[in-house]
């Protein structure tokens, strides 16, 4: 397809720059890649990979000339990405990101950068992984990516960022800021801290060791250390950012929680039952979305195998 | 391998009763299988995979002539189904069951056969799925099956169960039945309990709707949803049963789960980067020991397009 940008600059080469950078050279081979990060190291490795046509010495460097710039790092780093680039944006350029919450990091981006076209952007996309290595080009296809365009922003730039999250196989939804940071903190916001707790939890106990965690951990613990080893300090602004409406479904979640408790500790088993037979519905749901594989324990145990042969996993 | 059983007879022929009656197939082909399941639809379905070799009308029945008898029915109804096979055990023979809480189980089994050798045992595998359908012989291939033998067990019995779950590729731990429980409410209970939970949180939200809870959710709230799609009689009966160590466990986690909430609302984000680089070494440590596969995002990708196909996932 005809790239909707000429010179695409990203700013932070993590796991999502990085797969940003490899989608592009794949689905829009057209487009001119430049890239940076305040690593050296990692500005190093992404050389070494190939992943952009040139990695710049600054910010500001891979910034200018660009039609669009995406700032990829973390959401507690934004506004000091966009005073690196904001005397190298020309007027009217499109300035982008992919935080994962989006009132603050709007406004950081406003304010670092009045003459620039800003609409924030979230991919919904990622894996435990980290790191320029850790990306990948299919990491956006099928997923949602959230666009959270100001009223007054120009339809025509909403349109051709629309354009090309669409060409690096994502599906695009336009939502109100604010609703963003709603819809996330129980979608993601609230899960990982749940995830980063109850491993924190296990791994503090007396009475149980950490090898005891380990060894069992195929009971249903292991699902929640993938998430817990999200990259920290990602993870670490996302709560500061987003801290209102985490806080608040950090307060239903422990409302309903202790309602579970108080069920267990009074034997009434028709509260647990009647929880546990709703929540197999959404499950159900998202398998039929295409959001997760239907296959059992997520297809741990590969088809051929759960069959009759004799190998170890 | 020679079969440390004749004839054994499965109790219950769900996800993991069938699971067993496919394992033993597969690796311990001597063996005659006898299976009951209280459930008639169920019964007619596993005559129709011909699980076993005898799908019989009644517990008492299946148990019959068997030198083991392994009740894999929901802990609430163990109690239940010993009475059931209590004139049909003779003594001697030995009588399992793969229930994922063991202190009350033991008990309930020890007190309705007096006469046979009791040794529980608790295979840590399954998935999210039930019935029947769902069972396959490599379940159990590389997880961990506890025993909690009394003190007073035969050592060869022990040996024996033992040496029949090593045969289903099982690896096999001895363990006193309380700290089971304890190590299990942290690997397993509490991390179904949050995942109900969590779910139930989402799906009552008035401010973000189901559709948007579902289409967002590989931000990291599908995770969760998977565990929590298991059975709902089997989860309601584990945590009435492992009362105790689950409730000690949800204090735990509740404390640990106020300190971030706390954290967050400080804006201590020191406090959040400690505990989110720790949770990362647990993870390592999982894949390590090959209690999880070391797939990005449980290999939800599968590889071949994680390159740079046009495909769809």
């Amino acid at each position: 397809m005809h790239a909707p940008f000429h010179t695409i600059a990203i700013i932070g080469l993590g796991l999502i720059g990085s797969s940003i950078a490899r989608a592009v050279r794949s689905s829009l081979p057209e487009a001119a890649l430049r890239g940076y990060d305040a690593d050296a190291d990692v500005r190093r490795r992404a050389g070494d990979l190939d992943l952009v046509n040139i990695v710049t010495g600054s910010a500001a460097d891979a910034a200018a000339g660009a039609d669009l710039v995406i700032l990829c790092v973390p959401v507690g780093a934004m506004a000091e990405a966009a005073r690196a680039i904001s005397g190298s944006v020309a007027p009217g350029t499109m300035v982008s990101d992919v935080g994962s919450s989006k009132a603050g990091v709007a406004a950081a981006l406003r304010d670092a950068l009045p003459g620039a076209t800003v609409i924030p952007a979230h991919p919904v996309a990622g894996t435990e992984n980290s790191g320029p290595e850790a990306g990948f080009a299919a990491l956006f296809r099928g997923r949602w990516c959230i666009l959270t365009p100001d009223d007054d922003a120009p339809q025509e730039a909403v349109e051709r960022l629309s354009a090309f999250w669409a060409a690096l196989g994502a599906r695009v939804e336009i939502m109100d800021a604010a609703h963003h940071d709603m819809v996330l903190a129980v979608t993601s916001h609230l899960p990982h801290l749940i995830a980063f707790t109850i491993v924190g939890t296990a791994s503090d106990l007396e009475r149980v060791t950490e090898s005891e965690v380990i060894k069992y951990s195929a009971g249903g613990f292991r699902d929640f250390t993938r998430i817990a080893a999200s990259n920290p300090v990602m993870w670490r602004d996302i709560f500061l950012a987003n801290k209102g409406a985490v806080l608040q479904m950090l307060q239903r979640f422990s409302e309903d929680l202790f309602h579970l408790q108080r069920a267990i500790r009074h034997d009434d088993g028709d509260t647990l039952l009647d929880l546990f037979t709703r929540t197999r519905e959404i499950r159900r749901g998202i398998v039929e979305q295409g959001q997760d594989v239907a296959k059992a324990d997520f297809g741990r145990v590969p088809e051929e195998q759960a069959g009759s042969d004799a190998g170890k996993r």
